[in-house]
């Protein structure tokens, strides 16, 4: 058994390589010049079908601990490079997802690798603190080197957090405690907010709401999932709030060509969102934040145009809700600017600014404002992990010092031109590709071909992540390179060619 | 000024030292045998007031970044050892709070420190994966040598969280989706479940409720929020469900001496649970959880006693509701037990365990019916942090060479004793000694005492927590020795023969 399993291995791993060698006719590549980095492997090397017997093997084993339905194959971490995640099978494939966009300079950068032997940093991985008490000597130098060093405009404050959902609840709160004390005029709790808020009644916990966007993700905790529409299967059988939903423009591409459509259709969202803003506050649920991603991203890569940001931003304001930009998929470089929210070109763009994934720690930016009066009220154990920051400061360096935002944009190019050429190759099967920087999208014409494209291509060595009802998404780290793109685009081109 | 804040600064150390040297007569100490541990200190050692004037430099600087209304003082973590917390004013105190209970082993612990020196665990701490997809190769490993190594009875299954909040959100989507397919009978939605799920209305979210304890602490994310009821400015302000809230027994102490007035009040709050438990079924919301701690720690260390967990585990059971019980403050061996309902005597005591703090990484236990039906329903992008799982992997190997568990219901009986001789000494100010293992407290008479008997036990170097409306929490971490129990016995002696 195992020795025929091993044989059909082999065959598959033959197959597999024949193909990669006798290539079709390629449509959208320039020939692909070797990357620079020195760490990084060059190409994908498949050995196996993926997930390979090994793979198998460990699912079976952690079958018996976890549910292991969304378990893709194991990963041998140690062996991956740059690009190019190595599967515990021997397969190694470029990497356009990176643990859903969370990898930001690639697998085992020297850089990183560096900040781990410095014998200075070990105290930080071994003595996590709780820093809302007792905060490490250096957090204020290591803050301003790292994450305020990027901060976004307007925002002189950062609270760190573990991780997205925290960062975008503990950003609700300080929304709702902000609102709050606005329309009391003061600072000071009625002994009847007091009372009312230790069982969770009104006055104490207002009837305030978060206004969000159909198709938006702001994660699966109970209050980010009340803003979270992607998907049923994320919000089934829990408990929500009844806080209103606005529709999020649906675009149609290349927006260059839909320029009178698209400003209508995000008049229209526009006008529902004062709409519903009027209509919570009549029931009594007024809207304290609006909460949106400068581009959906596990509802599908939906994208709006600066001025429908700007507009929103204005409507925010007229209203006196806070206007929080959750930029935890969307920032840290992935569109070509450090923040994709600028790109609306906005002055005042947010009161407050979410963040996690590639930022490495999660957190949240904001104005004074929005700054909690009272201690104790934006807080928990660790408020985050000071470890993460010193990692990030390298990242950081990484990025200016090889200067990734114009990587981004040059590979990004590559990419969407690929895209487009791959699209109007194939229009019974791809529309709609789209993107900002390498953060690129294209839809399949349904979800069962967009996951049998994707299947096919990760066998040949390129894995890539999906998102909304029928879209494959591209999340590369900010090391990918114009090589890497036309590597994965002639992945694509074969498996559309073979495509039936 | 410089000078003239030098030379005050030099009179307190004086001033400080002075007290130190010339204790009063010692009423609860045996005398002090050096600890074994070879790395750490073996006393505390003040050189200034704490804050001390590098601590309140920085206070200033961090001030323009965050609210540091609730930091305590800096800390020097890399001189840190052991028991001792070293602050940046070269104070080094006896830390019995161990940021907020989550330090397992001490600071700086050799076999800590070895962990991030060995190459081969580099890879874990530069390459976070997205465990619910990548997972590692030594994952399934990792995770039967830490976690599942000490899984409570019963528990077969666990998922790693990154927090303690995220633990118990999820945990209680796990109960959520279990109570909704027993309901159903089946797993299958129905559309209306589905399209009413989108967009926040039941029947798709459904009006589902968790009981949860008055004086309990289960997070501050919404969800937790909503069973949190310990201190107004944690709930104030933030919207929150109408969830049912059952009394937790006020027991009189010590616990021998008040036996049937202590059955009768947690007769009294077990009616009220079955109670509230029909009302809200018949509210249509009905109670698809009970979430309950072992001791209620942040609401001020109050204790039940197995009776009465075993009855309310029963209650549970003849509703159809799952019992969860959160241990992220008890677990981790400070009770001289594991779990700290281990000390219950119940076979089947829990559908679900929550952890984190000193396990280093959040997560919950849970048994095979609460395992979620379909792939993400219990989700998030990094499913915890498997370089955590390395650290817990060791700290649990240094629990079981070191016996810790045995070192705590020893250190605990001494510390327990010492508190019932000082409250007898101290009848006017002090009285409710209680505690299992380490994990003790005592009441002062009001906050502002003591508040007041923290400072200056702080000062003269034993680093104390506060819990409830005037409780002192003890929480050291594993290796607190019977010696260093009695050194924060005889600073509070101390600070109590002061006392006006």
């Amino acid at each position: 058994m195992a020795s025929s399993l091993l044989t059909r291995q082999l065959t598959i791993s033959l197959q597999q390589n024949l193909r990669l060698t006798t290539t079709v006719c390629r449509y959208v590549s320039k020939t692909a010049t070797k990357t620079e980095s020195e760490f990084e492997y060059d190409s994908p090397s498949m050995k196996t079908q993926v997930p390979g017997p090994r793979s198998q093997e460990l699912l079976r084993q952690l079958g018996d601990i976890q549910n292991v339905g969304a378990v893709h194959f194991f990963c041998n971490y140690e062996e991956s490079r740059g690009n190019y995640l190595v599967d515990v099978d021997g397969n190694r494939m470029l990497d356009v997802y990176t643990q859903i966009s969370s990898i930001p300079i690639g697998y085992n950068h020297p850089a990183l690798m560096k900040v781990m032997t410095n014998p200075n940093n070990l105290s930080a991985f071994v003595n996590r603190p709780a820093l809302g008490i007792l905060p490490p000597e250096n957090f204020p130098e290591k803050l301003i080197e790292s994450l305020l060093s990027v901060a976004p405009s307007g925002m002189t404050r950062v609270q760190t957090m573990a991780c997205g959902s925290c960062s975008n609840e503990n950003a609700f709160k300080a929304m709702f405690i902000w609102y709050k004390n606005k329309e009391r005029g003061h600072n000071n709790p009625s002994e009847e907010d007091i009372g009312s808020c230790m069982i969770n009644q009104s006055p104490g916990c207002p009837d305030l709401s978060i206004l969000s966007f159909m198709g938006g993700f702001h994660g699966r905790t109970l209050g980010c999932l009340a803003t979270t529409h992607s998907k049923p299967i994320h919000k089934l059988d829990i408990p929500s709030f009844d806080w209103p939903i606005a529709p999020f423009p649906r675009l149609q591409y290349p927006l260059e060509e839909f320029v009178r459509e698209n400003a209508q259709e995000e008049a229209r969202c526009l006008e529902e969102v004062e709409d519903l803003i009027i209509k919570w506050r009549q029931k009594g649920k007024p809207v304290a934040g609006i909460v949106i991603e400068p581009i959906q991203a596990e509802g599908g890569d939906n994208h709006a145009s600066p001025d429908f940001f700007i507009k929103l931003r204005n409507i925010a304001q007229k209203h006196g809700c806070a206007f929080h930009v959750d930029e935890v998929q969307t920032g840290c470089g992935a569109t070509g600017k450090f923040w994709a929210h600028e790109h609306w070109g906005l002055d005042d763009p947010a009161d407050v600014v979410s963040f996690s994934k590639k930022m490495l720690t999660g957190g949240f930016f904001h104005k004074n404002e929005l700054q909690a009066d009272k201690p104790y009220r934006i807080f928990n154990t660790w408020m985050g992990d000071p470890s993460k920051n010193l990692l990030l400061a390298e990242v950081l360096n990484v990025i200016r010092r090889e200067d990734l935002l114009a990587e981004v944009a040059r590979s990004g190019k590559a990419l969407l031109q690929g895209l487009y050429a791959l699209q109007a190759q194939y229009p019974h099967i791809l529309s709609s590709a789209r993107g900002q920087g390498t953060f690129c999208a294209i839809d399949a014409h349904k979800s069962t071909v967009r996951d049998s494209i994707m299947l096919k291509a990760r066998n040949k060595g390129a894995f890539l992540g999906s998102c909304g009802e029928k879209a494959i998404r591209f999340r590369p780290s900010l090391i990918f390179k114009e090589y890497h793109a036309h590597q994965v685009l002639n992945i694509l081109n074969d498996v559309l060619a073979e495509h039936k």
